[in-house]
């Protein structure tokens, strides 16, 4: 149970953890292998170099197991899928589960296309230590997984039923299944690692007029996993585009203008102005 | 044959159909799959965005088949293809003519390789609703469809021999095969229905040092056809092309910058400037 | 042996070249085909509109195959691998050698999967006019090919340890095989045709915040390739890059910022200033 205290105590510890991460990272410069769409490949690998980590992209099993091997963490996003992601994707998760490598699961259009299907359903043993959608891919997913019948949770203060929220119990029962964390992207987005969920504030209308917010988000949380568990990796990156979101929002009128304006501020955020955007904290009870 | 009154009807009349469409589009965001190129997909997504809609890119046979279902309209564009648009292509042209959606085709470079020129062959009994290319495109097409020799068409005061104006018989031949119309961009560009033939002012030299201008209003072409006639979609494309090309022109000194100056265009155009953006009529004598 | 007077001629002898190379580019627009990864290929193909080529982007063997008969030069990079290039690769080089076409490799992660190092190995025999890489990549390179035991180059003046210096003797190697040139991206950029060593200054701590500086560079060089030999079009590339990044980074506090202003500065470049860049001349003593 929470009271005041407790989530005071909760919401320092993970500000520090998030000062710590993005730290981390502008120090060291990760090297974050993806398997990415060509929609938004090239977002997904600015935004990366933005927080401070560093891109390699690939398509063929050999090299997804030899920069998984590499590198500190891992993207998988499943949009755009070409013939040989047939091969490619259950064996890249494989290596990252056998090899406890964190990785980074944005289940794009789950439901559409059998060799979809097939590699989300496959996912469910690799277990990613984030999965990041929107509310209705984390709805999807966890029915795929056939968690939603489980009825494994239940969340204190969520009321409202804007989309974001509606996916809590789907999210809350992947986070608890993969013993990682689910962030789910919305109007107020939401983390979860299924013991607690955080309410992350910010953003910008714009951010749904240009292509590749939530891919380059997925992309850039697998950056912070190198630095930090799933929760808080998840928890950083959310904030972090909240945060940029909201300041290049004000300044733009266009959304042109807005990714140009996005990526600047993603590169000049402080780890400590990305610990401070607001968030609010709920335990979630079983 | 047409007069000063006819035209001046025509000419109203096409303007109230291109803020119907506009506003439609502005309202409803629909979606619209693609099939497109890796080059350009970026910023014919963005572009999808900027003028209301929502973007959709695949690879895949059965993904191609469920957005074309669920889609208002397609765009396909045969840019940098790879090996399994030889599967995909003839199957959603088929599934889109089965159910009488709408779609885009931009032959692009037509004429290099055996699989575009077999997909572009099939294409002629699946009838694209628009056929948007350059000048060489479209009397390429027209000669692969052997569409070029069937003397159908003149059209009356073209007299001027640039390159848009030479691709006139062809595009009107097309325009007549498929039932739809035909956009042909360059300098000036030319929109017909294969029985009018609109010209269509504006756009910047710098459309030219960016890739993926054609690209991208194919795109957008594809966007308004969710909400209108091909004849109308086409020339609504053609105006908010030319209009936010002139406007992102006339305030940058660079391509990089026009970029974003016109992607921001695309998304301020309001539906009575597009309209409003200049276009002259003719009659074609059959 | 080299001494001022000889040194002076020479610089004078390149700047000339250069501007020729620039002058012509401007005025022809030559068409490079590439066949390039899907992460840099926008920035790549905006990169040579900019510098005043067309661009041109395949996958297909039979389209790769008359497009290289097409164009005037071709870029050759092998990052983000898909599975048709295993035909692909192979069979355009061969193309490009037997008709004497300039060609430019970027030996992309040179080291990492089975496909890469089989197409890699295979350019040996196709003698690339210009390789194009990080040091890393050039001394491996130069190991795949089993060039660096040839022992057959001392450097002259060069006596610091930073990563492009420390592949000189690689570099060198290198061009002295395929009777090319040879650059090296880094802080100081290094340019060799065998017999001479160019240090090229310039260029932005930015280029290495953005994603595909290099790649877009090899894309530039093989415009430039159509337009002088290879080693003109290494030096030339090398320096409209360093000119353009310095002047760029000069206005940016941020990356995506930098990255308009550098494509913007890319097209606005004199040949006379891309001449007038900084650099050094070193002859190799072999």
């Amino acid at each position: 149970m929470s009271n005041v205290h407790t989530t005071s105590d909760k919401t320092e510890e993970i500000r520090r953890a998030i000062v710590e991460a993005v730290t981390a990272v502008k120090a060291t410069h990760p090297m974050v292998p993806s398997i990415t769409n060509t929609i938004t490949i090239n977002l997904v690998a600015n935004a990366q170099l933005a927080v401070g980590g560093s891109a390699a992209m690939v398509y063929l099993p050999d090299e997804a197991e030899a920069l998984a091997l590499m590198g500190g963490a891992f993207y998988v996003n499943v949009g755009g899928l070409l013939p040989i992601y047939e091969e490619t994707l259950p064996h890249v998760a494989r290596v990252l589960h056998e090899h406890a490598k964190p990785w980074v699961l944005d289940p794009v259009a789950v439901g559409i296309g059998r060799l979809r299907t097939a590699a989300l359903s496959q996912f469910k043993l690799y277990k990613p230590s984030v999965i990041r959608g929107n509310a209705s891919e984390i709805i999807a997913l966890a029915g795929l997984w056939q968690l939603d019948g489980e009825d494994a949770s239940r969340v204190r203060g969520v009321d409202s039923v804007d989309s974001v929220t509606s996916a809590t119990v789907a999210a809350v029962a992947l986070a608890r299944w993969t013993g990682g964390a689910v962030a789910v992207s919305g109007e107020t987005d939401l983390v979860t690692d299924g013991t607690v969920v955080v309410r992350s504030f910010g953003g910008s209308h714009f951010m749904t007029k240009i292509t590749g917010a939530g891919c380059s988000l997925g992309g850039v949380t697998a950056v912070y996993a190198t630095a930090s568990g799933p929760f808080i990796a998840a928890l950083t990156g959310t904030a972090v585009y909240n945060l940029a979101g909201r300041r290049a929002g004000a300044r733009s009128e266009a959304p042109a203008q807005f990714q140009t304006e996005f990526l600047n501020e993603l590169y000049q955020a402080s780890a400590e102005d990305i610990a401070d955007n607001p968030f609010e904290i709920e335990e979630v009870l079983s």
